[in-house]
């Protein structure tokens, strides 16, 4: 039983305190706040009648001292970050201040600096420690999950682990020709920037979407993917002993791209600002107003996602391959929580995170990644929390 | 020698002035008349001071009164009419009131009411008869060569025509990924418009872009080309004798498709208001603000159009292939007269049929299509003025 405050109202948090909700027993009391709390009061007003007490604040995320004066207020035993990217470290500070386990989840920066975001928040490791607190870094899903099956894979399935590729898979299907899950700025940076893996302890660059796969995934068939650079990449190569190379791969349709490409062709992907009409427009921001609002996705998206991890490497002197991963359901995470899967397969496992640092089961003074706790009591949340995995041994490669 | 009044100034109104005033012993005085005086003045500056005489008014085209009495000042021989579409009947009257002969060129109107247009124009066939004056309609390239080439066709090569596939490509490469030559909604309606051809004396309808041929062009190589309705179809199924099908290709390349039904399926093509920052905007417009300036893709284009007509019929009691056309240089036509072949096509013709209606070469009273008068002096005119004809017998389909 216990108390958590989360900070931020958005998709990924509405799906996290929807379970929060749910695991009543964990969370007898949260606190929902934002810059905006009249959100947070929609929010409260939609989570049917359970028993865990919700209350609403207002916050600025921006602001240590105010966000000092909150968590000193409600006394949470820890506080879940879902705010914006570049609140993380002062929200951390106002954790070191008031002495509050912390908790976040991966934050959609830009590609090109996300590598140095690690370095600044493990920065607070000696503070944390000295505090006596837990700071448990992206517990999403990638990260998060894709931490926890790495984890997991070395402690049952593997001597060593020589190779891990993580494949996030979306065949959702909105219906429309073309629409975003997010700020179409962000699409347009992640398929134009240079990708990156880890191999022999040294980072690999690569031309933008330069390296492509195509799986065959258990429930959703055959897609391309794509290399990216991603986050994760650097935590696991310090954490999986024995690694040998990382990658990541999304998948993009070739229609998905076909669009973007064109938009960036003609020019509307631009943010330099254009004359129309005797006043000066970005075309990126026109672009946004005519594309659906990818809060409208939601209802109308079917299909599923896939995600996971290949693990490569040897167990009893054998080569051994070994996939983990999750099959979670658009449609069925909509009439659940009111959020499609991409923020269902984020939220839920920021819920999990947060409940297994508030009850004591991953708790140590410092800065963590989430694969350097033990991964079981988290694996058995996945299947406990809507999210359950999947084993194999044989995933299949097509191209 | 003789004078004549040319209204309208844009593209193709250039080239047709640059082309009569480098044909001073025909064209010893023009008369340049559009809305805008100043746009005739500045083409007129652009003249090297060759013998013609050039002199420019202003005048509403929609308005009878105003270019009668333009006309009954000027007394020109004849009125070249490149004003917009929708201006031919108000010109029309204008000459019935001034007894002048009356030449016009290919408009772009909407495809699905294109047909009527020779409906409402042959309207005034009895008319031009009784005030004794000529009109010649549709003295272009398409409509215009191509009615040329198909009365020369039957005048020289065959006993009888039995089939004509028109063929307009453009190989011309501006270096944009994507720009349109003219209004881009124009190009989409030209897209997305039903096609049709004329066959066994009635019209048959296909789906948009439902019909494509793969032709190996001289001078261009293999183009892509799809079937469109197209004017001169109308005229030609009268004025050929034995004709049982003819048909208009025009080609569009996959990377112009292919982007013009991205921008669609995101909407950028709508002509449909949408709120943008407090006030309403048409993406259409926006999207013309985008796109690079039609009028800016003329000294960046290179490369040719080739357009011409594949005549099938009978000589001698044999069957015959004949295949008339022409090879246009989109740097040559820029460097003479400042606008790329598009445009030249289009032009030079305007002024030949001039020309002959004007020197009384091509004169009698009544409304005409250009295949109802003697090609040879015409085709002849080609020759002389900047496009020459050639012909084949073994055009070459390859898919």
């Amino acid at each position: 039983m216990g108390r958590a405050l989360i900070i931020g109202c958005g998709g990924v948090a509405s799906v996290a305190i929807h379970k929060c909700c749910q695991n009543s027993d964990a969370f007898e009391e949260i606190m929902i706040a934002s810059r905006t709390k009249s959100k947070c009061d929609a929010l409260k007003d939609k989570l049917s009648g359970g028993k865990t007490k919700v209350r609403t604040a207002q916050v600025d995320a921006d602001n240590v001292a105010e966000l000092v004066a909150l968590i000193s207020g409600f006394k949470p035993d820890v506080v879940l970050n879902l705010a914006l990217p570049y609140q993380d470290l002062t929200i951390m500070d106002a954790c070191l201040a008031t002495k509050t386990h912390y908790v976040d989840t991966a934050n959609y920066e830009p590609l090109d600096t996300a590598k140095f975001e690690y370095k600044w928040q493990w920065a607070y490791k000696e503070r944390f420690e000295k505090a006596g607190i837990t700071a448990l870094l992206g517990s999403g899903f990638d990260p998060g999950v894709t931490g926890v099956f790495s984890a997991y894979a070395q402690k049952h399935q593997f001597d060593e682990i020589n190779y891990i590729d993580i494949l996030d898979a979306n065949a959702g299907d909105h219906g429309y020709p073309f629409a975003t899950n997010f700020n179409p700025e962000i699409n347009i940076r992640e398929v134009t920037a240079r990708g990156s893996y880890w191999e022999n302890g040294r980072w690999v660059e690569t031309a933008p979407m330069e390296i492509k796969r195509v799986y065959n995934f258990p429930e959703i068939g055959p897609k391309d993917m794509y290399l990216l650079h991603h986050e994760e990449l650097e935590s696991l190569a310090l954490n999986i002993k024995g690694i040998k190379r990382i990658r990541f791969f999304m998948t993009f349709g070739q229609s998905y791209l076909t669009h973007l490409k064109c938009l960036e062709d003609v020019g509307m992907t631009s943010i330099e600002p254009i004359e129309f009409d005797g006043r000066m427009i970005v075309p990126l921001q026109f672009l946004k107003a005519v594309l659906p609002d990818p809060a409208s996705l939601g209802p109308r998206t079917k299909g599923k996602t896939n995600i996971g991890c290949i693990f490569t490497g040897k167990k009893d002197g054998k080569d051994k391959t070994y996939y983990l991963y999750n099959v979670c359901d658009h449609e069925a995470s909509y009439r659940e929580v009111g959020s499609q899967a991409i923020s269902y397969t984020t939220g839920v496992p920021a819920m999990i995170g947060t409940m297994l640092v508030m009850n004591g089961t991953w708790r140590k003074p410092g800065v963590f990644n989430i694969e350097q706790f033990d991964p079981d009591p988290f694996m058995d949340g996945l299947n406990k929390w809507g999210l359950p995995w999947q084993e194999s041994f044989t995933p299949e490669l097509v191209d």
